[in-house]
């Protein structure tokens, strides 16, 4: 059912100072950056593998990640994996009784379709179920 | 230089309590545990594409696993990055003035060889190298 990492979530303080340690010197392919308005984040993008690290900026003190840094500092943020159809999964995980986030999918960066689970059903580890859209 | 992400390694109190929501509710493919007496760690190993979950339970108080369970609870422990070899990159990574863990590579799981970078070079993230045994 879940076909791969899409990705992994990082809170960072910076891009600019932390996207080199990814791409110049781990060798991971920067593949841009982009604004998440309704997260309140700039993300970067950086390619390794079938996967990618997303490094997760604040744009606003009021945003998620601000306060995931402000208690936790630099980390990770979460983990996110790629299924076909969120909202079928999301019916199929409620109906085992795990716990939500999000009940219906939203929207997230690259056009693909989201939802968190929440972090008390998977060990302490915020999880996000990925659809990437059909090309 | 850096393959894929080879493994996300995650601080679990309770192999049996953690394993039934990756492999039955997420659906990877379980492919079985072993001890790593060096680290004092249970492992449980769950494919997931190209990469893995690495559940870790502590097998004695003193392992680092356990040390990590008390000061942060459940959660991802290490994120472990494929690359050729580790020697090599080491080398790599030293000349660059990236702060290392491991200055010589050490016996991992199925007879990889690994070395961890400092988190203070990598933004917070335990970061492991892993070089996977030549078939």
């Amino acid at each position: 059912m879940t076909k791969k990492i899409n990705h992994i979530g990082m809170a960072v303080k910076s891009l600019d100072a932390s996207v080199p340690f990814y791409r110049d010197v781990m060798g991971m392919v920067f593949e841009g950056a982009e604004e998440v308005a309704e997260q309140k984040v700039k993300v970067a993008f950086l390619a390794v593998g079938e996967s990618r690290i997303e490094l997760l900026e604040p744009t606003a003190p009021d945003s998620p990640v601000a306060r995931f840094l402000e208690k936790n500092g630099e980390g990770i943020h979460h983990v996110a994996y790629e299924v076909e159809d969120v909202e079928t999964t999301l019916a199929q995980f409620k109906a085992k009784g795990i716990r939500l986030i999000d009940e219906v999918p939203r929207s997230g960066a690259h056009g693909t379709r989201i939802a968190f689970l929440h972090p008390k059903a998977t060990g302490g580890v915020l999880t996000e179920l990925c659809q990437t859209p059909k090309r």
